[in-house]
């Protein structure tokens, strides 16, 4: 409950400095009228299933209709079985899905055809209970890798899924999916179309296995717009590249990694080209962005939420190399857990991701304060520098030269706290 | 000393444990007359300039005559002031190299127009004490970045390294250039060849930024043989793929990476394509791959040397994708660490990696325990895995198919140590 709190505080105060696109208005959990709603025409239910936690561990996402919808996968080669099986179903029903079912504590991963059997089993007993066909659920898992699920205990959750089902449950629904998580992360955003009000729910877990493309973590979205499968996608998968495939933790990609967002058309219809649909594209990419920050100050064992940008590169290729390559850098992220302003393992980073400069070009800037000017010219105030890195979170700035490629990255910290964690458990 | 003593233990034990090339006999230190001799034609100095540590921390390796010579260099663009002048060095006088020489405490890397400066003012001092030309310097520089070198100390103690040249030196100028390596790594192969005995040393120096292409190393190695620049140019960069090219301690490549070899022709002459030339590849290499070892055995934080062999991928690239991500998946890295035999994290790895195979091939091994067999069968024992595990030293097998290809590489463990060094030092 204290970590709830802890979670809540994080969330309200990273909202507070969130530069929000103007059409939006951010729905702060536990500080307006129910918050923690979904939008119209969903509702979910959780329940304690036993898998590994003595908590909730299985939710159900369900919607009043068949809604339409669109999803990015892993693209680790290692796919789970419920990766393999959700890309299926949504082929054949990408405007009819019903449900989305989800474990955590274990993620069924590399458990061969018996873990596919699993992950069918799931779909087919959520079918049955919500009485529509096995294809219009969607499945996804958590949790550790190789280990078979204890199916009797995930059925019998499956059971009383349904009974549990309600609207008010997003913060409750984004608890039962965490791992390593510290707090659940849960967010709102309405925003004003022609037609009339929209809303745009998310959760999402992260924590381990963080990286870009894709990274170990699920996120389920949800809006009452009314709009096709392929222009969900198309927008899905742009506000994908700018959010949950822009933050690393630990450079790890998981096998797991799910992002779906369902829309149940409860509300006024987007049209492709329309000022609606860019509208809403950008209250899409904000709260993925928004989500995406939350994985990254949450992960394991971080301390600070460091935003990495790379300018003045010859194409955004380049640009994304570098930035990627500083993100994941353990020399870097162990200097920004030190609070140490070693600004040359900044550019030793960039110099060996790729990305084509002239070395004596660099500029490099920590929020407003520059670093290291154009020929090597260095000439900072370690003071200052050192109040800057002393926040939790900060602007890194690298000018590679005058092209136009600019890319960001969002990181954290290394600390011992990783190791730790990393070295002492299975998962 | 005790520090010293503990790494001649080290060098020792790997040399016992190594499969050294039949031709090959291994000089260990201290245990056979003069074994810290270097090769016929070379002898090093060392001084204490105090530029940084209060040690010795110049060295000057000298050779009688101009000898031949060959070099890689690090592939980082924002390559140090003396990686620059080396390489344009190298390409004038390959066949007249007189001397390198090189401090530790400062990498003279991101230093601009007078880094280049003070790196021709390091050449041309020896060039004049030596009464030779300073292209026929190598000059290399490790420690922090982006600091001016102290000039007034350098250029003093370039000074006394003449008076100080020896030739059984090898062991404390392995020493002068250490940085946080925490023992001096120098060792020397004898192997006969048609025209004679050939003796073949090597210094080397690790530590932090130690990667894939080049890492933070730096190696210099002097063999008596007389051959051509352009054949020992072939060996140096073939053997380096293999040995300094295939280790990781963090994924970060240095600035400052250089390995050097001179030929100074006292003894036998070596041809192409002769089996002398095999014969002396073979112990290259195999001196490489051994120095390499002791680099990641003494990786920052490192307490374990883990081989990673990739096998039956559909090529060596193929191979050599999958066996780096894993080596440098901090996953794995904390895993190896807490002797914890997570192997989901290993093949998450390899399918993040982008080679290519199918899940269902996979098998795994830890020294010859089977973890995984084809079909996600996972049948060990825990406790003969964590056998495995409590060593220092083990191999680690994945087959991912029945490809051709196959890749090593070495890695070490990511402990708490490591955050501890690089989030409270500036290097």
């Amino acid at each position: 409950m204290q970590k709830l709190q802890k979670g809540l505080k994080i969330i309200n105060e990273l909202s507070a400095t969130t530069y929000w696109p103007e059409s939006v208005i951010p729905m702060q959990p536990k500080t307006e009228e129910y918050p923690e709603f979904w939008p119209e025409g969903f509702s979910s239910g959780v329940v304690a299933a036993g898998i590994k936690y003595d908590r909730q561990d299985m939710i159900l996402l369900s919607t009043d209709a068949p809604s339409s919808t669109a999803a990015v996968f892993t693209s680790n080669l290692c796919c789970a079985a419920p990766v393999i099986l959700s890309r299926t179903h949504l082929q054949h029903s990408s405007s009819s899905i019903r449900a989305i079912v989800c474990n955590s504590g274990n993620a069924n991963a590399a458990t061969g055809d018996k873990g596919l059997q699993d992950a069918s089993a799931m779909a087919e007993a959520v079918a049955a209970q919500l009485a529509i066909r096995p294809q219009e659920v969607l499945v996804a898992s958590t949790g550790v890798i190789g280990q078979l699920l204890p199916m009797d205990k995930v059925l019998n959750g499956i059971k009383h899924l349904v009974a549990n089902l309600k609207r008010d449950s997003g913060i409750e629904t984004a608890q039962a999916i965490m791992t390593t998580d510290t707090f659940p992360k849960f967010f709102t955003l309405e925003l004003m179309l022609s037609g009339g009000r929209v809303r745009l729910s998310g959760i999402a877990k992260g924590s381990g296995m963080i990286c870009p493309n894709m990274a170990t973590m699920l996120a389920f979205l949800a809006t009452d717009a009314a709009i096709e499968p392929s222009l969900l996608h198309e927008a899905l998968e742009s506000a994908n590249r700018n959010s949950f495939n822009a933050i690393t933790v630990d450079g790890d990609t998981s096998t797991n990694d799910m992002a779906v967002i369902l829309a149940s058309g409860k509300g006024p219809e987007i049209m492709a080209d329309s000022t609606d649909f860019r509208l809403f594209y950008q209250a899409l990419e904000a709260l993925m962005i928004f989500l995406a920050k939350l994985i990254v100050i949450d992960g394991e064992g971080a301390t600070k939420l460091v935003e990495i940008t790379v300018k003045g590169a010859a194409d955004n290729r380049d640009a994304e190399l570098a930035a990627r390559t500083i993100a994941q850098s353990s020399l870097v992220k162990t200097a920004i857990h030190g609070e140490d302003a070693n600004w040359g393992r900044i550019i030793a980073a960039a110099g060996r991701s790729g990305a084509n400069f002239n070395q004596n070009d660099l500029e490099l800037f920590f929020d407003d304060l520059p670093l290291l000017k154009p020929g090597f010219i260095v000439d900072f105030s370690e003071e200052k520098a050192a109040e800057i890195m002393a926040k939790d979170s900060y602007t890194v700035t690298l000018r590679l030269g005058d092209g136009p490629g600019c890319s960001t990255v969002w990181t954290c910290d290394l600390s011992k706290e990783y190791v730790e964690i990393n070295g002492s458990y299975r998962s």
